[in-house]
């Protein structure tokens, strides 16, 4: 592919933005995304129901324009004037920081449609905003959340994979939304060493590093002081190492936890495989809150999320902060087109 | 006490400070404190083998002048002039770096000299330097660390607790030095209640903050997210929250750890009581890698120390760095002074 063409396709094509739970701050993050910042922000095309967007938008001078599925390319051209909508309807009216499991049909429309969009070749990738699983669950959602969905839907060939990114830090949880003694229980060597080289292939695929360093984090204090204080980091973890080194890797640890964040540790690598949620969610929420992504490895399409919920407590107020979602819109874009160099 | 014997109290007693483990960096740092910054410290009388701190002391010109324990306020003029070190044999010479289970019985004898000293109101409280618990145990050493062996020495009511304090944050984790998964399975109401009492105290009379504000951190991913992820935020913290606000104390959680760490959140408390080591240490070794200092609460004495190890690895090269020694002197000082005026 000559450089020409690679600009062209990376500049040509949305980016597909999902409604997320209607009564959360998605809507509202979109159209603050585009007031504020649509001329630094690849162009999207939201799928969702033009009649609450128009309403959302209203206060803050956002113009929605509609355009049929068939013709996401669109987006681009409108995307200066107005946020482009391929609609959907809902079944009920939204209230904010209500919900409403009328309107879950909705909710799971807005996830397919983008995902076709984007297995088609019509959308760069997914941009998902946050949903509300509890009352998703009762319909066509079987799956414990939306990566886990998008992993079935987009028939990935492999386990789907969480990396949170920030501006100073990546880190990849092994177990993530289950409770800390199950975490624990659950840790095993597969897993480590699934997510290490997934991680180390989407270091060079999708943030174009040629050698990637990758730490793994220890589970107890002080690495478990030669089994003092667990023996995980004996009988897993650095089991798993050997087996990730022997694939080519470049791969230390297992590094204590509590030195391993700080500005020096941070130099000597490009994501850190930790053990548990809140052993990557501490420091990488630490070192920026707002600007925190969600990308999922291992699916055959790119997807990106903000860090966030749907905030309830908040929606409709204006208070939400878009800054994760527009870093979210950013890197989305980003990976498609270092994906599309290679 | 009028303010002038106050003060008078204040300036005229000695910090102790331990020998520590001698093959380590805890020599070194006291040389370091006193060369570059003697001027802004409090005085202090080292407990330890004046040859070896003499020698340590050559290259960076730190003179060392003996004297007898039972003139201990003398330090107070030495000090502008030399290192005041009460003396103690090793039985063999010191290899930095080289453990050496025969010198054991003078690092015991160290930190003896040094409670004494300061249950008997000669020294303002006591600065330990780090030890390497594993070749104590052999000697009288029976306690799991330097914080158990002081508080049964001292004969403490109630049980120790460690806080460690950095420039913008205060944690208490609530279990220490265990496996992840004995850290989850011990988890009990008593000690979390125990641990937010005595970090009231503390912060009440030993940073004279008037009405203590205490966090306490969730277990469990999101907080265990309605026993999605886990029940011990219902089953243990919950309750041991409704006991310590029926003491009178203002505290408030659960909280999801992931989100209690950043600067707005850090505004809304004094301390926050964690459930486990790196919950607590992560954030505050991110927030200031080399200025955190433990002290220990619940002794009838005051007790600081450096946060961080022997680091065998670099004794006796000048690398180490005594940031963590000099903020434990400046604190141990601050805390005499807080608990004299109260």
């Amino acid at each position: 592919m000559s450089i020409k063409n690679q600009n062209k396709k990376i500049t040509t094509l949305p980016i597909a933005v999902t409604m997320g739970e209607p009564a959360g701050i998605g809507g509202e993050l979109v159209c603050m995304a585009w007031a504020r910042y649509r001329k630094d922000l690849p162009p999207i095309v939201l799928i969702d129901d033009p009649i609450r967007i128009k309403k959302l938008g209203e206060t803050i001078k956002c113009p929605v324009k509609v355009i049929p599925v068939s013709k996401a390319i669109e987006a681009i051209e409108i995307w200066p004037k107005a946020i482009p909508v391929i609609p959907l309807s809902l079944k009920n009216p939204v209230v904010p920081g209500r919900l409403d499991s009328s309107n879950s049909s909705a909710v799971i429309a807005s996830l397919d449609k983008a995902i076709n969009l984007t297995l088609n070749g019509e959308t760069k990738g997914i941009v998902t905003n946050p949903i509300s699983k509890s009352i998703l669950y009762s319909k066509r959602f079987k799956d414990p959340g939306h990566t886990e969905y998008l992993a079935r839907a987009t028939k990935a060939s492999v386990a789907p994979v969480m990396m949170l990114v920030g501006p100073e830090l990546r880190v990849v949880p092994v177990t993530i939304h289950t409770s800390l003694a199950n975490a624990v229980r659950s840790l095993c060597i597969d897993d480590i060493v699934h997510c290490a080289i997934q991680s180390a292939d989407s270091l060079y695929r999708d943030f174009g590093i040629d050698s990637p360093k990758i730490a793994i984090s220890a589970l107890n204090p002080h690495a478990g002081e030669n089994s003092a204080f667990g023996n995980e980091e004996i009988s897993i973890i650095k089991p798993a190492i050997e087996i990730i080194k022997a694939k080519g890797i470049n791969v230390k640890g297992p590094y204590a936890a509590d030195t391993l964040f700080n500005p020096e540790a941070r130099q000597n690598y490009d994501a850190v495989i930790c053990m548990y949620h809140d052993q990557a969610l501490i420091p990488i929420k630490m070192l920026d809150f707002y600007r925190t992504v969600n990308i999922t490895l291992g699916l055959p399409i790119v997807r990106t999320s903000p860090d966030h919920g749907t905030a309830l407590d908040i929606a409709g107020t204006g208070q939400a902060n878009p800054t994760s979602f527009i870093e979210a819109l950013k890197l989305a874009s980003l990976i498609y087109s270092k994906r599309s160099n290679k």
